[in-house]
């Protein structure tokens, strides 16, 4: 039930986008027992000048391979549960798509399970 | 007062977006009392491949006709709203857009009031 | 460490919309004591009918130069300060960009600490 925004700057393969979904969707299950079935992301790459990025932030180095992944979830995740999500997230997305797991930022947003309706109009954790 | 994101996949006609885009904000008005003059939306059409979508999510069937609305609003807004507020969007995107109600997802991002300012750099709901 | 989307319309030159990305940033740093070096955006020009507006909203007229910042940035700034935030942005838009103040339409989505990844895999502000 996540709801995921990646993006990426331009020139990145069909098949390579294809990897870095996949990873970042498998940590979310994996790290934090989001639903195997939820897989909704929408990925974007930015026209060049798009994604606007310091040359390094907190010690860390930035390139224009950045990959910026903004989660809109459910609430109550522990900081535990985070922590991992984070490091599976910089794992996964090394091994299947060979981002540099310096270039990768993530960025939660929570919500009540109330803020969502996945479809039929209806409120899907709440219906009635 | 909200500020509506709309993604859908690449090749709606401008005459269905804008119909699109009315019947989101009418359902805004009618079931959670937005103001009718607050019509702020980012509407997007997806390259191909830039929103992914499982067959379906919670035995809900999802088509590349998928609409996504994530909506940003001022907290505050109890569950039956919430409740209403889904099902009227869906009646009126089906009615108005032929958006198939199992082909809506909507999220939900609440705010307090002090977050917004819209226009001349003023908070807009508490000005001084 | 806030991640900032702007959303213009499209025909911006790339000069001027450097120029409000390093106004926006500037505010943010001065008004909201973000770190100088943390400067994350995500810049969209929009397809014509893209970004949807009313003439006017709240007696503030709007037109096809408005410029749609959404900031996701730590909770916990006073009303005072988003206040000088508002404000500052309205001032550097304006005289770096350009940006009629009554066009700048500002949202700020507020998160915990523990909610962000700058890279590494690592909860930024709480590694371990």
């Amino acid at each position: 039930m996540p709801l995921v925004r990646i993006s990426v700057d331009g020139g990145w393969s069909r098949e390579r986008l294809g990897k870095l979904s996949d990873a970042i969707h498998r940590a979310l299950v994996d790290a934090a027992k989001a639903p195997a079935e939820g897989k909704f992301q929408i990925v974007t790459e930015h026209a060049a000048g798009g994604i606007v990025h310091p040359p390094a932030f907190q010690g860390i180095p930035k390139t224009d391979g950045i990959v910026i992944v903004q989660i809109t979830m459910n609430a109550g995740r522990a900081p535990e549960v985070k922590r991992g999500l984070y490091a599976a997230l910089a794992a996964n997305c090394l091994e299947a798509a060979g981002v540099e797991p310096d270039d990768l930022v993530v960025s939660l947003v929570e919500v009540p399970k109330e803020n969502w309706s996945w479809g039929r109009g209806v409120m899907t954790y709440a219906p009635e």
